[in-house]
């Protein structure tokens, strides 16, 4: 579905290896370029085979999340038995009730499957494993740089390290041959504190800018949030929650309506700062607050 | 009416293409100066009647609008129905039945019209156009710094750009021959994210000051707000809503109050900051916290 | 009953020309030094009987009120009917009703009377006139420095500016030959958008500190109020509110109390700060947040 | 039992003049290092003695508690009449009411005692003199430097001040001879409107870090406050409310809990940090808000 949309505004696709719908099936409805968002397991054929998957799938780009090594201490998720798929404990049959919607959906579509890892998962039989425990039994937390530049050479494509924060971090990323960078914090649910990676994404693109593509990823809603990274010096957004929530709450229709509300603001707020290119977006169109 | 209290209160007149009343019967009451707000046009021949009209009838001052080249994502009056005239919806209906005076004056004056652009509008037969639908089908939005300057030339007189907010674009103003500018940024209704007018007025007056007239435009609700822009280097402010809530809640009395609430407090307020001419103001009497 | 207490805890003593006490009866039961607060009023004669009436009473210091030449817009006296004594409106009545202590003193106490003034008002029999209309109908708006030079050579003594802000004022101060001046914005009630005077503080130090005694006033509560404009310089503190909302609801007990408060507070937080001396006091104590 | 449980995750233990339970008792129970916070008496035999009971039930650190020479002002427990043990006011039983455990607890435990200062106490038979008598009646305000000095040459050990706040007394710490510092403001109940222990971490870091033992002490409650800490160049951190709430609510299986957290977040958050070792920490791991 996701594929579907992308095609008609130009997006393009991500998808994990935590996901519900194969890349051979993404393959099928999406022309636009697709990004496969890789975790690095501990099992190494798991490893190799999803990015031979992701690669006969015809995938662009490689995105290996760095981010999210371990789990965040997500302490609602702890509260509510969110697993994938979800687990009905009294919270979250709570929570259904006052989401009619919500739990309509749950109840009548086929039931959630995680196909990129069958044959993977020992724990249990059903992969009601939490997405906490996931983190912490199947990923490989030791993985390091060396790790990176391997995968990045194994793919030998557009290949980009998921959830840079740092200057240091975007420059290491240049040296092992990346081509792009996603400056993420994992939607601020790993790391409490964390700064928020627009706060990063000045000195980033002042480091790495003209070497490699730094793609803004976290809180994008709207269309000025967009023009504000693209105006700090980003190639790109990425966005998760922004089109999450609205396929939570109507399905391709929500999809539909706020890629379509982007398109809508992104032309309206250009022509409002009296832009008609995007790379007439500067750094002159802001104003910061001081930090240091 | 505000003819009337301007000439009371010699505060400046200002009327748009949108107005619900003629240049030609502002023209009969009111003796102060008066300032045309310019929309332009796709219509090449409505923008030169609305001109010729302004000239005709005495008025000072034309104000190009740039800031309002498409409607701004105003997503209140999608959901309430906001046209010009208002469209009774089950949500406008609401607001009138929890805004008495203002449903009484709706619905026992007479109707309003848009006579500056009868005869133009091609949508419907009852102008009952969404001020929306009005930016974003008849005004020109590749209007361009040439047309602006030829509007100027055509025009021969006072000639401001109102929603300047760039040092940049302050600069081009003087140079395609304005004698003014008006720092606005439409009310703030038009980008979201936008800073507001007195954030950008120093900066702005350090550059042009000494050329042209900055008006400030913006959020005037007070004595020393006024005071506060001219303290920057504003030449005068310039103010909406600040009358225009006053004039639904009370009508000519309600404008007449707020207008003379505004000459006491300034009046007041110079008093006490020992300043008896406004040439004494100066940003000596400002503190300003950091943003760079 | 402040003389007394004055006398207890060495505090000075202020009362203004609109005392509802005469100066010549504070001088019998007060044997602190003692301020006189003046008002200038367009009448000379009053003034002249003022001052003498000050020197007489053997008042130690002579304190010109500069900011508040005119009243200011205080919008919930005019909403409340708030004089000097109270007017019985159905707004009061109701404030009286919610705070039964103040309007059994009201009720039970004799009659409220501002002897420093009998004689000189011509607007109505009962002085029940409102504090803005005394303001604006009996001071002089138009004293300059001038003015405040010949009173204060007239005076002859310990003289004082009450209500400078800026560090031109507080120059321009020593020059006329005062001996100090109170730093006060006249507890916020003035001026909307005032900066505080704690605020000033520094700069005005800087400026004037070793020539004449600045003195704080404006929001002091507590004894690390106390500190922390002694930290910057002020060579003493003064308090209105502080200790009138304990007078409004208590009475001279509840005067006793803040006092009380105020010296224990005082000698605590000074344990605190390792500081045996108020010498020893300097901005090292302090943290400024940035403006400019 | 927070002997027990520090042998478990590894903690210092720390124990204070007040404590309810002996030196002894605790010496018996905890195998890892032992801290005495330390009350420096106007009876010096007590001070003796006190020093002496922990030299010998093997404590390994004196910590002298200089922040608290005075009790701070606090408000709150002068109104629920809080002292240790607790006195039974309507207050506090109102208290007792709406915090059932607490009640519990303090109904079927044996009766708090506090062992150190037994044979020591004047005031009264029970020792229930509340904590800010005990501060201004037993400890000795006038404790100063030279005080310290032979206090950390008679324990001839690892002596750490605890509460220092400026750069001035780290220095003047490292050069009366200690080994550590404690950077705290007891909790913020002591000195209204004091900075956060954290606020001044950076600079004494940088004056004495290399020098002595910085730690850092006031509202450290999750594995992000102490890496902050850490990472700003405190030694190690310390906390009191961070365990005591749980303990009041949920006894040792409270204290056991929240330990066990810290431990948790304190590996999870290093490894989304990337860091493996400690020492890997820096301040390039943060940002600042200005202040100066």
């Amino acid at each position: 579905m996701r594929g579907l949309l992308q095609n008609k505004y130009g997006t393009m696709f991500g998808v994990s290896s935590l996901a519900t719908v194969t890349v051979e099936e993404i393959a099928k409805i999406a022309n636009t370029p697709k990004m496969f968002q890789f975790y690095f397991h501990k099992d190494r054929g798991l490893n190799d085979a999803l990015l031979e998957r992701a690669r006969a799938a015809d995938f662009n780009v490689l995105a290996l999340t760095v981010d999210t090594i371990t789990g965040g201490n997500r302490e609602r998720d702890k509260r509510t038995g969110f697993t994938s798929p979800p687990k009905l404990t009294l919270d979250s049959l709570m929570s259904f009730a006052t989401h009619p919607a919500w739990a309509w959906n749950f109840l009548t579509k086929e039931k959630f499957d995680m196909p990129h890892l069958s044959g993977y998962v020992s724990q249990g039989t059903n992969l009601a494993v939490s997405v906490g425990d996931y983190f912490s039994t199947m990923l490989d937390q030791s993985m390091n740089w060396n790790d990176a530049e391997k995968l990045c050479s194994q793919w030998n494509g557009q290949f980009a390290l998921k959830g840079i924060m740092s200057v240091e971090d975007a420059k290491r990323a240049v040296d092992i041959g990346c081509t792009g960078i996603m400056v993420s914090n994992h939607g601020g649910r790993q790391l409490d504190g964390c700064r928020s990676p627009f706060d990063q994404l000045a000195e980033i693109c002042d480091a790495v800018g003209d070497k490699i593509d730094v793609i803004c990823e976290g809180g994008i809603q709207r269309g000025t949030h967009v023009l504000k990274a693209l105006s700090v010096g980003a190639k790109a957004c990425s966005g998760g929650r922004f089109y999450l929530f609205a396929l939570a709450a109507a399905g391709q229709a929500g999809v539909e309506r706020v890629l379509g509300n982007m398109c809508t603001e992104i032309e309206r707020d250009m022509k409002l700062m009296g832009v008609t290119k995007l790379d007439q977006l500067s750094r002159d169109n802001l104003r910061f607050h001081h930090s240091r």
